[in-house]
């Protein structure tokens, strides 16, 4: 029961999913669900994710040790505005959010004395949206990446030690840095992925096998909420794409000159890479 | 046993799943594996992918009514060049090849009036090498191109028949067609996967989650084999990279000037279209 009463704004996959692993693990005393849908809080009620639901912030967060924003990043900020004032002291405002410089410094700017925000991002998720979809075990194994203002703050502590519970191993990053390398590890993947599909003509989908569906998984996922990410990570995504591109010229030389021991170091480099990382390939 | 003898010229994954696919379904009187290793040819007879083993193509395709070349696409010419001459009358000479054009057209050119080639393609596979992951079902459910010279001939018929009883869905194209088909589909995405890996910094790789993972699963696969594929398919695949940097500099040019309203609609486009071939998602 260490983290008191939960707040978790969003109760989706996400928020869902962090309900029904503090819960399952024994952690809270209880979990309050904040959405816009009475069926989908009532739905996360009855797969034990919250224990009761509340259609508007001002009506769940006033007893709340810790409130959890997961809801799509672009309402991240004006939710915080909202619920700043009703915070009780020493309460602990954190999120989930894809993107961490705005957010921070936006919340940041309006905090109280007496109370923290902690900015946070567990990667993890899926294609899928939904409580439905949410897990007690999705963080397991998975890295949360926390950015604290001060990592010494007993607050930071306790977020990381939620997340080291939930069953992640805890990064802390500047949201700086944050941003600059979920561009690479994630942004951009996606907008590739969704241009690979683009770029290919309709009739030519069919022909698409294993290797396209996996390449292009991402590309399913939900566009506003990702039109948000891309609009809060703007200047870095950009500076990828620069990034990307040089490689692909770079293949894109090497098979017009016939340069075949460049193809061949480019493949075995990224290989190699790949391997060390994700050992357990998923064979399809 | 409508088959006859076949005979399969490297029985590793695909080879292999030929094989195993053929005998249990019972279309074959005898399955010879042609390989370089004893021990692989061993483990391809105890998997029941193959009846007997043979080191030289010479001493295993005089007598078979089907030869199949299953090797990496580098071999194919070369091995159909020693292979035909000792072909028997009547007997059809077949491939799995990832590039159509030309093996089709070197195979052609040596081709004797007596014997046929069909040159076929089935879309499957993962990144995986080695009979010890052959399946028989490996191309249930799966897309097999055949680019026969003569669509009407028996021949390539035959051979639509043994892909159809394995399970697969047959289609006919050029080889010039497929080659442009699966540079889209399969060859420039695989590119692609290993420039998203090639362009990030090692140190920021450990952030990447399972969209990484998917996005960039074929990049393991294997270097020297696609190599052979990038120099067999050259042209068209850099012509499907221009089209590609098309759409990504699109991407970029809309993040630039924050048109938030086309960045929105290419995620849909790419989400819709990817939706409609493939519904099942993987979920992790």
């Amino acid at each position: 029961m260490q983290f008191g009463t939960v707040c978790i704004v969003g109760p989706g996959l996400i928020g869902g999913s962090i309900g029904l692993g503090l819960k399952a693990r024994n952690l809270v005393k209880t979990v309050i669900g904040v959405g816009h849908r009475v069926s989908s809080l009532e739905c996360a009620r009855k797969m034990h994710a919250i224990d009761t639901g509340a259609l508007q912030v001002e009506d769940a967060v006033g007893n709340a040790d810790i409130i959890i924003l997961a809801t799509s990043v672009n309402q991240i900020v004006d939710l915080a505005k909202r619920i700043i004032p009703l915070m009780k002291s020493n309460a602990i405002l954190t999120d989930v959010g894809s993107t961490k410089a705005y957010i921070v410094e936006q919340i940041t700017s309006h905090l109280r004395k007496d109370v923290t925000f902690v900015g946070a991002h567990p990667i993890a998720g899926s294609e899928q949206r939904g409580v439905e979809f949410a897990s007690k075990d999705l963080f397991v194994g998975a890295t949360c990446i926390i950015t604290p203002l001060d990592v010494q703050s007993k607050e930071s502590e306790t977020i990381a030690q939620l997340w080291r519970l939930l069953g992640a191993k805890v990064t802390y990053l500047s949201p700086q840095l944050h941003d600059e390398i979920l561009s690479f590890v994630s942004h951009t993947p996606h907008l590739v992925a969704s241009c690979l599909i683009n770029a290919i003509k309709k009739e030519y989908l069919d022909c698409g096998s294993s290797g396209l569906r996996d390449t292009t998984r991402v590309a399913s996922g939900d566009p506003e909420l990702w039109v948000n990410i891309f609009k809060q990570n703007r200047e870095n995504v950009i500076k990828s794409i620069d990034r990307f591109i040089v490689e692909l010229n770079g293949f894109r030389e090497d098979l017009l000159t016939k340069d075949n021991a460049s193809l061949l170091e480019r493949l075995t480099r990224a290989k190699d890479a790949r391997d060390k990382i994700f050992s357990n390939n998923v064979t399809v």
